[in-house]
């Protein structure tokens, strides 16, 4: 149950520097420094429990988003956690509609941002207080509850509650009654979906063998570790330069071989008749996708890239700069991308993100969660098992 | 000619209390009290200028952009202006592709609305240092250097270099040798663009006189100076109440009278549905536009509203919170406004103003400038002159 008053709101702005070894450089980012906006909320409830949340950042300007969640902070101080989450639709609308503050916004860049940390903190405390890990709190919630937590402004032409509510509904019978396994080797009449979760786990990529920077010994040598830890699935950084771009896509292609899976990442750094051409150049290495091909912003460019590329097979995914659920909306209404990219401290908190995976499935476009950052895997497991058990019931294409 | 080091940026966090009056509410933004972060740049150079730079806020939040100017601030301090104005596309660049800082953008909310504060007082300086008013040193500027302030970059796939610089040059006979009157007293083989503007100025619309928060009385006592006062174009807001919308449309349709024109805004209040039902109710007052319909982010929801009002002859206009170029050349591309309004506080300045200027003739669609706020009718009188003295060479719609 949700019980007290949040009493304490306090913020760290906390840095790693990533950026010494070049961990996580691409194309557009070349010298991060892997960091977070922490939230921490307290209450006076007896149990003692702090609610934690985080948004993930580059480094410079965390300090920019710190002071926004200052900003927020009157929205949440002396509410009670009951009132919160027992409109939280409501409490979403009001940290993302304060009549000042949305014009700084509204719902993207530092301001959103912000307040995906403190709702994440929101949704962490009242897992805690109910005992239970997030996603276990999204499984066990009653489909209208749960409905109850997403604003559907500016999404109602695509999803209403009541389309929301039949996919629940049918993701109910499936997370108890039939696992959708598409492994053939076990009945798929006797395992449900959170079974199959619980023994079995998610699939995952990995990106930590190829960031720009690193040299080709380096990617050599990661490489080579992530296939004896039994990694199938790759994603490589392109986009600096095509020369260099075919040179380490080949290394990679032949290290790993024809069967396993090689993902692309441009991190935004093309126009789009750029991102076609080049694509055709790298076609060779058999990309399943390329993702951020050109700016987040850019949804009928996305879809003339997807159009484009489809003939040779490559797939766009994006999602990790898509500041809001109206930019989702219109990415699948345009068919603009092929792999949705949710990121779970970008959009607005849980949320937020549960208004996309409903949008995805009705789309039936796979969503695979943007991680890697500071939090981002902690946060998004939670967010892809739900997804599973009670909204996709498919791991194809995730 | 350009001169001098910048020594100092300086930035201030300005408020006035427009709440307790109700001016400037609206239906998402009830009680705005206006606001701006006011940056100013000073020089080591022995003339003693300073650049002034503003972005409009609506009150709390307003630290919040200070903090991301401070975070730019490094990228400003100690350069040449010279050097920044003899490559402004790559400083406006490093300003808005900074590795780190672009992950809380990138280019929209608080760190492009930062990034404007700082390139406004960059151009303030430069114009002071050149003698001119900014549309002046616009207007004279070679078309070539013009672009070169301008970063293409995930636009050329509607508006190469060389396609704007037909456009600009084109611009350059009609400045010099004719004007593009439209009203017949004046003989139009002699008199140039500028000389038009000089003599006669740029039409304008009041929005004084119907603000959300006022009551009726108030209402009708500021339509009726403001007919006294010669005003011909009349916004009213709408947006929270239908039938409060009805009758406070028909109260200003009946001051006004049939033959001058009414436009209608409605701050993002609506779905897409919800949109075309509630201006279908509307109609009968005759509004030239719709403004602001749903949110700003929705190019394909206002493509939908685009065609949907269009045989009841009202047009869609939006901008003011439309973030960047990208969003632009997509509302372009989908035929999704028919009155385009840019912001000159919210776009990265002059700079990324230049480029949506330019689409817009590409597109043959009128440019109606946001305006109202803190600083921003002293802004965009420059834009929109120089637009129509170098670029559209026309008044009609505007």
């Amino acid at each position: 149950m949700a019980r007290g008053r949040i009493s304490r709101l306090s913020v760290r702005d906390i840095r790693f520097p990533t950026s010494l070894g070049g961990h996580g450089s691409d194309a557009m980012h070349t010298d991060p420094d892997y960091s977070a906006a922490y939230v921490i909320l307290e209450t006076d409830a007896e149990d003692g429990l702090k609610g934690y949340g985080i948004t993930f950042t580059l480094g410079r300007g965390t300090e920019v988003v710190v002071c926004a969640v200052n900003a927020l902070a009157h929205h949440v101080l002396n509410r009670d956690v009951g009132d919160i989450v027992g409109d939280f639709r409501g409490f979403y609308r009001q940290l993302t509609s304060d009549g000042q503050l949305r014009w700084i916004g509204p719902e993207k860049g530092v301001v959103h941002l912000a307040t995906a940390a403190v709702l994440n903190a929101v949704w962490d405390l009242w897992a805690k207080q109910e005992g239970k890990p997030l996603w276990k709190l999204l499984v066990d919630m009653d489909p209208r509850r749960l409905l109850s937590c997403i604003d559907f402004r500016y999404i109602t032409d695509v999803l209403t509650e009541e389309e929301a509510h039949e996919i629940l509904q049918r993701g109910q019978v499936g997370k108890r009654e039939r696992g959708a396994r598409e492994t053939p080797d076990v009945d798929e009449h006797h395992v449900s979906t959170e079974e199959q979760m619980l023994t079995e786990g998610y699939p995952a990529y990995t990106t930590s063998c190829a960031w720009l920077g690193y040299p080709d010994a380096t990617l050599q040598q990661l490489c080579s570790e992530a296939l004896k830890d039994g990694w199938t699935r790759f994603k490589v950084k392109v986009g600096a330069d095509l020369q260099d771009d075919i040179r380490r896509c080949r290394l990679i292609r032949n290290m790993i071989g024809p069967e396993k899976t090689l993902m692309m990442d441009a991190n935004q750094r093309w126009d789009v008749p750029e991102a076609v051409e080049w694509m055709a150049r790298l076609a060779e290495f058999r990309p399943l996708w390329i993702e951020e091909p050109t700016s987040p912003d850019d949804i009928l460019g996305h879809a003339a890239i997807s159009k484009a590329l489809a003939p040779l097979g490559i797939g766009v995914a994006t999602g990790e700069q898509c500041h809001n659920r109206v930019i989702f909306k219109q990415l699948l209404q345009a068919k603009a991308l092929q792999f949705l990219q949710i990121d779970s401290c970008r959009l607005g908190s849980v949320n937020e993100n549960l208004a996309v995976l409903l949008m995805a499935k009705k789309f039936d476009v796979p969503v695979c969660p943007h991680a890697g950052g500071v939090g981002l895997c902690e946060l998004v497991q939670h967010l892809i098992i739900f997804d599973f058990i009670s909204v996709s019931a498919s791991l194809k294409d995730r």
